[in-house]
């Protein structure tokens, strides 16, 4: 029997798998330390189209088709896909998975988005609803600045506190079946915790990574309780952007409720980027960056044995142009998973 | 045993139930045909704030208040919040709901999101994840006219074929108990389909309705195909928002594929105002539209026997400013649930 477990948290009766995935990435990503891992790293970040709307699109549209041809699958073995990307009204899912013709669920849960659809798409294809779905988010630095802050003509100044948007978009292939296609999964997902809106009233844009810290902590001292679980539990506890700022924030509000996370916490903001090198500040953000880094890396881990079991934890800002003209906060959210090796 | 029913569709193996819903609405709305019906409207559309996008919020948080407390429940009840808005970044939600501290999913369909709530609300609960969840949308005139098309202040004309987006909201609280806390629930979901991005390449955002129908007549089809369905099944095929001329189009599309609606149709959008004295043009929109017309209508409806079992199926166009700016078509997306008297 599927449950929930404790105030916030789920647990599937048979573990999902997730059968295959796909990154696509721009330069700057290639560049990174985990460049070489992409699936495919564009050779520009407009991706040959018009605008940088159309070229987050494109990157869904890819990371779709990668993530069906490399589980051998055609848009019709999929019974519905989760999507979802920061830009307001999600257009760049609206105008890049449309070709697919696959029933849609469209989220927004900022950069918890992947998590969130990861999330769903799991108690879909659990509960009996849908055999294999698919799931994907995306992010471009040059539509986010855009969205969020000031475009990029305008040439601001970035403080050391801001995290650069990932240009990249991230698939996954959900199945119910572990041999799906006679294929050996990549990893399986056996537990998830629904995270709530946090708000310390920070308001500062180009703070993600404090914004979000507090909603990361909250969600992972609920896990712990709902799972009576403890960080040893896993190999890693992964953030999805939370930045050489929330990292910070994110371990200290988590000691001050009696978990030490320090031996087992990384954050995939931190990873995707060289921060000496890249002139990127406090790390990566937006929905692709946690995307591409559970695709290509930590799936990989996963896989390779390096790692048995982590906690992957996708964190998002809940800030918009229109909130923050109003003078209003960034509040947090975080959605984790557990995901473990097959 | 849940399953998934041919292409694209989902049925529960037990119903999931609507518990007790609550809408909250507008001056204009509370002028309307259902005025009446609604549990609260307004004494003006600032409802106590200072900004539009606040109004909105503040919508969403009465409606959920409102619907916890005719179901006799608090915050602590709830699973989980399914919920969205229209605006960048699903502004309403994020700050209207968070005083709550209910785990919250983020949703975004457009005007469609009522539906994808509700759905994805009975997939939680039927799938074993939740016992009871919380579905919330809102919508807010001005907030939308600030979002997608012109300030108010600027007092631009609407053509004939332009929607009213309604301001509102509805919340449900949907659970798996046929008798839960005692209470007799106002209806039960018994089926679903998910729809996918119908795109004809309208470019109008002053006739949503055209720009939608297309995606209400594709999810229709499939619903009838998954089915095994005919339109004689319902007593009403409901759309969300579609408003006179979506109506027309819809009708006309779904004929030449060989069902005849035309007994059974009804458009939210067309109910819930006097087109005739309201100046609403072709009728109302938004995410509230559907559900209020859903808690304070239909569901009457059902509980009083007049109907037996509909078809209720929101519908969203998928326009953004910089998409419409861009140049972009305006997609449209529908999903459907099978709603029955208890």
């Amino acid at each position: 029997m599927n449950q929930k477990m404790g105030k916030a948290s789920v647990k599937p009766d048979n573990p999902v798998y997730i059968l295959n995935s796909a990154s696509v990435v721009g330069t700057k990503e290639g560049d990174g330390p985990l460049g070489l891992l992409f699936d495919k790293v564009g050779e520009d970040d407009m991706f040959g189209c018009k605008t940088w709307e159309e070229a987050e699109s494109s990157l869904q549209k890819q990371a779709v088709g990668l993530a069906l041809d490399k589980a051998g699958l055609v848009p019709e073995d999929i019974s519905f896909i989760f999507a979802g990307d920061l830009l307001g009204q999600s257009i760049a899912t609206s105008f890049g998975i449309s070709s697919f013709q696959i029933p849609l669920l469209g989220m927004y849960g900022a950069c918890s988005t992947c998590g969130e659809s990861l999330l769903l798409g799991t108690m879909a294809v659990a509960g009996g609803f849908a055999d294999r779905v698919l799931t994907v988010t995306s992010s471009h630095f040059a539509s986010a600045e855009k969205e969020f802050r000031f475009p990029l003509e305008y040439g601001n100044q970035r403080p050391l506190s801001a995290t650069w948007t990932v240009t990249g978009s991230g698939a996954f292939v959900l199945t119910g079946d572990a041999c799906d296609g006679g294929m050996k999964p990549r990893a399986r997902i056996t537990g998830a915790t629904v995270g709530k809106i946090v708000d310390y009233g920070l308001k500062d844009s180009m703070n993600m990574g404090a914004c979000m810290a507090p909603a990361a902590a909250s969600t992972l001292e609920q896990h712990f309780v709902d799972f009576a679980g403890q960080p040893g539990d896993y190999d890693k506890i992964i953030t999805g952007d939370l930045g050489k700022v929330g990292r910070r924030v994110l371990t200290d509000l988590i000691r001050d409720r009696g978990y030490d996370i320090s031996e087992q916490y990384m954050d995939c903001g931190i990873e995707i980027y060289d921060g000496d090198t890249q002139d990127t500040h406090a790390g990566g953000s937006g929905c692709g960056c946690s995307a591409v880094t559970l695709s290509a890396y930590i799936l990989k881990q996963l896989q390779e044995g390096s790692w048995k079991k982590v906690l992957f934890m996708p964190t998002g800002a809940l800030l918009s142009k229109t909130s923050f003209n109003e003078g209003m906060s960034v509040p947090g959210i975080a959605h984790a998973l557990v995901i473990e090796s097959v």
